[in-house]
């Protein structure tokens, strides 16, 4: 069987990128994997466990003859990669990302590449409590959703063969519009993200030593502020990015805690217990 | 060996209640115990499993004889029920509680009962992903933290019998100050239930149907929102009853909250990144 695409580049081979060409071996949708990316030693210790074939010595190099490159660097990084990549990338090339943040950033890409490659906006949503391509697994998207948001602009074939290589990987791939996405991902993964970072800081902010009051942190405290712990650089990139949306959900939320506050002020027990029990009720339903 | 208290009295047979009486029974630290409640058929289910030994007709009945009685409620009515036991308790009881609110709960007891009986203020901290006598276990306290807030006119006997009921446990008793104690858990428990529950409702209130935005969420907001499904009713309690200090750490958290809002509107990456990268690094601290 003629494999998906013929030469493959992933630029960025970390959890995410070594993944995917994991994905793309076991299943042969790849004629050869060329990893690229701003960390050699990592690339070494790709080509070492066998999940890419070759390094190129750029990142334009090595996109040079892909039928397919992914982006799978830091979301931040994609903008001056596609400036480097674009003049360079073939007639027909199909260019796709793993971002977590579309808006803008397609904006910008299409306007960085050539008419006649087709760029294929993907958020795959995996699993990042670990990172590097040493964690990577075939099994990372396997029933876990992967979004794609093409536009008015997308290739159809192009992105019927991204959808397929997320089918392939497991992945339950859904279609939606990139700037509902951002909506979407503002209010259930950038916001929370924000006001885990910010519980730590107003908790670190105490005059009296932090640390006489985190040793009494529970299970709660350690559930609510665990995603606390993940990288600033590429949250720093993804607030920035999705500034538009993120601020109306930081705003919400202000007016949420405003709420709840004015409440506890006045003793409103009625009005408190409303609310405390109506988002009880949706989170229950959560599971 | 004699027991350490003849006569118990537990008001209130749920998780922190019943796995308290198995402790005593496991390790013959009571005479007898008697439950008290508002829940008749709880306190059937704790005497058919053998939690406790007989239940009293009411709060004050049940008191009337105890050595110790253990407020085991919902924190919100202890003030009641010290109204309604205070005139019955002998002299020389020992009164105690698992409230997770103390300075002005301490104050209020203190001030409905008799010179001759001794409160001892105290708060295990105990997972209550469970509830109900039936999920009660002999281990729950087992190398987890329980403070005890002794006052100045607290008994100094008294203190040591309540001090050794905790070890008896498996807690680590600390003693600590009643004000130190609910400011430190405004700061690591009470803020982060109002944060979560402040998120749920954000959430909800978006106007475009809250079931297709949190079908999108992942583990993080998952871990993130997990104590807004805790008890609508116990957690107005708490608020209320910590009011003071609750309301200034939620507006430590707005401040905080209103900094990163900043940075984002300005696309100030150094301090964006700096605020989250020392949120991060303490949180990776904390394990």
């Amino acid at each position: 069987m003629k494999p998906l695409f013929n030469n493959v580049t992933i630029i960025g081979v970390g959890l995410i990128g070594g993944s995917l060409a994991r994905v793309m071996k076991l299943k042969g949708l790849a004629g050869s994997i060329t990893g690229a990316g701003r960390n050699r030693s990592t690339l070494e210790t790709a080509i070492r466990i066998g999940v890419i074939d070759r390094m190129g010595q750029s990142s334009a190099h090595a996109a040079e003859d892909a039928d397919l490159v992914v982006l799978a660097s830091p979301v931040g990084t994609f903008t001056q990669i596609v400036r480097e990549i674009g003049p360079h990338l073939k007639p027909g090339a199909i260019l796709t990302d793993v971002g977590s943040v579309k808006g803008k950033l397609i904006k910008d890409i299409e306007g960085s590449i050539a008419p006649g490659v087709h760029y294929v906006p993907a958020h795959p949503i995996a699993g990042r409590e670990k990172s590097g391509v040493a964690e990577s697994t075939e099994t990372l998207f396997q029933g876990r959703r992967c979004i794609l948001t093409p536009t008015a602009s997308t290739d159809k074939k192009a992105l019927e063969a991204v959808r397929e290589l997320w089918a392939a990987a497991g992945a339950d791939v859904v279609i939606m519009d990139a700037d509902l996405h951002d909506k979407v991902f503002a209010a259930v993964s950038h916001l929370p993200h924000v006001a885990a970072f910010a519980m730590m800081c107003a908790v670190e902010e105490l005059n009296t030593g932090t640390e006489d009051y985190l040793q009494f942190s529970g299970a709660g405290f350690r559930d609510f502020t665990r995603i606390a712990a993940s990288s600033p650089e590429m949250w720093k990139d993804i607030c920035l990015m999705n500034r538009e949306h993120l601020i109306k959900m930081i705003d919400r939320y202000i007016f949420s805690l405003n709420r709840f506050k004015r409440e506890i002020i006045a003793g409103d027990e009625t009005r408190l217990e409303k609310h405390l029990r109506s988002a009880s009720d949706v989170r229950k339903r959560l599971g």
